[in-house]
């Protein structure tokens, strides 16, 4: 039997407001344009048209290609990880033609490859460039005001793609100043909803290929989206209170809480002596981090103690980290206390396993990190 | 100010129960074998594929045609209503040859047409029968048991496709008898859960179907959905508490309390001199009732009173209907006085758009059909 | 198995609003000021201290009693229902002298004879007169203005105590302008919370007669709730999410709200041909309705079958009630929809129990009623 | 603006389960004798009767006190921090004769002086001993069964009396073996509801004690609670489901977690160089801990760091411990990561209030207790 608190640290979904999300009572028609007008901001736009698809993040990329595409399209798809090299595989499936640049997992996208590959297509075959902004497998953030030169400097007019799941919402985004063409999120990560609700900003160069793209589809057309009712009230209903939460604590507060406390976690880890997944502590994620396990360490019996035992949910490591790495979610509604928690039951799992850990060195590292600083329920506050 | 008890009849979300779904809390990867056993009675089928799928039961349609059926490929289509026309129209956009029977809105698919051209298609051009269970605009329920005799009868090798969306959970459903090769439904109807999941049951006529089509699919396709953690963990975890609540009070309870309850709002409707869209009682939904309001009145008017003055929100009539019926949800967790509840604000609702109707008289009539039968509870408690 | 929405009527608790209190988090010392600036007018008070007591309020009718008088001390008691007896019961416990007038279960207060035993009384013996303004158990409301006067014409000075339980927040309740001296009330009626914490409202002659009260009292002691953290901080949370609620509506819309609600009411069981319990329309509360049962019909039978068969609940007769009526509660977060569901679930059970009455006859007279003035949702917006 | 969950460790109240008590629905006439035989093993008890009161366990002291002694009767009351001396308080206010024994704030119930004193009253004078169990204040317990001793071994016929409030629910109580007379306490500690409910235990001399015991009351009277109805259904429903949740985990496994995770906490705060409030190890509560802070550091600095900056409870340190001491609760819901986060959150706030302590010291002398042994989820489910 489970007792006391479930400490839910795996990256999939944020954490959700006590006071979140809630059903809707009776159809509400005029929740669109306050969504709209205060969804914007969190992606950077100011005039990207924003939609909305009952599904994950994965319905709304499928959304993006075949709404602005057409078959046998080439598109340039950057690949570091689980979730990147997913969306290469969607786009195979649904009859483009991906050239993959791949990256170590670990690494950020190679934007000098996508540069060169650019600069090579002076045909401009290339009708797509797909980043993730954050790969959630890795906890690696991506440069795309870089992926913008790159394509700039080419004078290149392949539309720019980025899946912001686990960013858009905690991390700074710019979707108009770094020139993304269509920006994609689901409603469980920064949005801090239940599962569900796949987001979509589509900007307007995106919304000109619509008019031409020969890709078929149905339940992923932009024009079914735009009919009144196509969103279950209950999930708009849920978006609104979302929203309400996080510009009721101001965007900047929000990125810079993301930060701080990610910062703590990060220096607790290595605290432990252990290594992060991503390369360099300049592309590190502030919502997921992937921490390496140490050799003769099962990173999967880390996870199996954590939640058997102490009721307590971390992320698997995937795909070649399997079994290497396990993960820690840290975004949407957190505090110091949770990310002392996640440390300090990380460590405790990584002991039992095995692991020789000074046991409380993270948590002291963490603590000297957030005692020298501002705390982020002041941030708020500003 | 909305004060009070919202009165949600729309039928478009089912009444969920207080204690309803409940988000997950830690990963839970071997919710899936239960659910799978208890779901399949609710479908009717002791064999067919159970796959879950984020969205909507759009979703879920798109799903079972581009994983089983290849372009160009002909579907037989009863249109009779909203949403089977919408299936109709999803059939043409992903590059079927939809070959559609029109039957009025408030009749049942035409049996005698579909007949007619499965017999005369003896080239075994027709791939896919399309047939909508329950009509969920005009509360009319087709017969899958004929349509399955026409396809036996003229030795059709056709695929049925049942959308059966306002339908299983709440009435009779009988997959593997009626020679069903999928069925659809959504999460907020029958199965009493907020919008966001959909349930498919894929037979295995259409599974080896599968083997062969040629459709491009990514987010519907039938692989993805069988791969762990496909399916959101807070999704499955409430449908495991749908599935409980169902099997606690026993499907046929369940069916006979809906058709009781929805007896009663029919001799409501009548009592009051109104005309159901239905055209028989014999085609009655009991989970949505179609109600034309009487010459002169806008039906249009009837919805904004019950809404903006007494906090209760019934069905728009759709498509020619619209302005001219409204229609009631009574699917879920619901029980006499809820149907009351609902009769007495439309009456109140009628009267103040302009309706002659004698105050009470629905009412009535319902009282009078409950007091002379088993209560509900007591159907339960069996 | 239940299923469905229960309704509640029974009077006892409120209609609690479905995003009600919650329990408190972080103790919140700075609470207190403004739940007593917000309280303040629901008493119809601009300077009586306000107190609060973890219990019931017939904790707080002991502790009104305990602190201002004395042992010995007459006190004289209107007793003309469940709850005024029960007062007089409680001042005979606690050792003091109850001078009980009687009226009929059914009248208010008999303000004559109150009239007439204070003239009398000329040396002063009677230190306090206790009346209840709305008798929970028969539906009554007492004039405590005329009881004020009857004070005031007399130049008596005792003490006036009010046990304001099922009017305050629902009815007009003007503690200053009646010149009561301590009104008590619970925290699950027209407060709309759950049970647990009493309200007491205390005037400058009652904080003098406190002074030389030489009741012996601990649990009650005025001293000790002033004490900081003597309220557990989420009993306090709650009162502050109910006054938030009560004064978003406004308090007129509220009374006004309640007043049309009940007077629908009111018109549906006399449309029944059954009899209310209170003797005169204009001291009807409206809050809670006491209803006769015809002749032969057993009452208790009615709500034996409202609850076993339709989930619902009404409250009991009484005392000499017993059998002969029920009551039915109004009160709180309640709208027209719900009136109507009421009638129509007491009319099934009392055509269940053999009561004679003409199916949907009530409802629609509270149709008739509601159709024909300003509905409460237009009330609170304005 | 606070973010993130609050981190509740004031001993107040308990954690409350996520799934905790809810409002009822329907007045549950029946729920009592479940009640009574799923409480009666909580309190150690067999035969004792089981009552119930709207309010505190101060409330309850007062129920305790006044029905069964008389105006003048000498009681024996062990004082040896806040709330055993409220008691004492609460004795002279009902107009009893305490007989005080003081012991500093730390030790426990001086049993030896209760037993000079017992041996001394050869006249029998002495008609009731009062002991606090668990001394929120002081997180200390004492030794009933020693009390229980002295009292036999003086062939004392005194009643013994018990305040069980941070114990009863939490650690063993076995008032049948230790001859208590009355146990009382709360709904929000052990027993994890809610504040609104107080719960007693009286055993068979204490109701012959009931029979002649000539002290006024009225709110408190054992003959009132056990009228039907008097208890709110809404709080017995609550305790319905607490009972439920402490029997599924087993009350042997409830009291093993508690005893677990309180020595990790109290080897975390030996580690950080911090001194417990309670004098011995022997005596320590499973339930409460409280902290001396070091010289120089006000523990009035470190609770308000704690809440304001990082969104955190713990307890304040009363009467003479005020600013020299903080506590920490943890009771009811809890599990090892809990612990492991008060532990840090403390060590962050006594960080940034000055304290010289080495981060994560205090965590990692707890992880290493826990990695030691059981967790407490298996403890449950054995």
């Amino acid at each position: 039997m489970r007792t006391g608190q479930t400490h839910l640290f795996n990256p999939g979904p944020a954490r959700v407001p006590a006071q979140g999300p809630r059903l809707a009572t009776v159809a509400q028609g005029d929740l669109m344009p306050g969504l709209v007008r205060d969804l914007r901001p969190v992606f950077g736009t100011t005039e990207a048209e924003m939609l909305f698809q009952p599904g994950t993040a994965t319905a709304a990329w499928e959304t993006a290609t075949s709404n602005t595409l057409s078959p046998g399209d080439k598109v340039l798809v950057a690949c570091h990880g689980q979730f990147s090299t997913l969306w290469g595989d969607l786009a195979a499936m649904l009859g483009l033609d991906p050239v993959v640049v791949h990256a170590p997992w670990g690494a950020a996208a190679p934007v000098d490859q996508i540069d060169r590959l650019l600069g090579a297509d002076v045909q401009g075959e290339i009708k797509a460039v797909f980043v993730t902004h954050c790969e959630t497998s890795t906890g690696v953030v991506s440069d795309l005001a870089a992926v913008r030169r790159a394509l700039d400097s080419s004078f290149h007019e392949a539309l720019l793609f980025v899946d912001g799941s686990s960013s858009i919402g905690s991390m700074p985004f710019a979707m108009d100043a770094w020139g993304v063409d269509i920006a994609v999120t689901g409603s469980r990560k920064g949005m801090m909803m239940p599962a569900g609700l796949a987001l979509l900003a589509v900007g307007p160069r995106a919304l000109d290929a619509a008019m031409t793209a020969r890709m078929r589809r149905a339940y992923h057309d932009f024009n079914d989206m735009r009919a009144p009712g196509a969103v279950p009230a209950d999930l708009l209903s849920g978006l609104r209170v979302a929203l309400d939460r996080l510009h009721a604590e101001g965007l900047h507060a929000v990125h810079t809480r993301h930060r701080r406390l990610a910062e703590g976690l990060r220096r607790g880890v290595e605290a432990l002596g252990l290594s992060l997944v991503a390369e360099w502590r300049t592309t590190c994620s502030d919502t997921v981090t992937a921490v390496r396990v140490p050799e003769g360490v099962d990173a999967r019996e880390v996870l199996r103690i954590a939640e058997d035992d102490y009721n307590a949910a971390f992320g698997a490591g995937l795909g070649p980290l399997a079994g290497k790495a396990f993960r820690i979610g840290h975004l949407g509604d957190i505090n110091e206390g949770m990310v002392l928690t996640a440390l300090s039951l990380a460590e405790l799992a990584l002991m039992r396993a095995g692991a020789r850990v000074v046991p409380g060195a993270g948590v002291g590292a963490a603590q000297a990190w957030f005692a020298s600083g501002i705390p982020s329920r002041v941030l708020a506050a500003e």
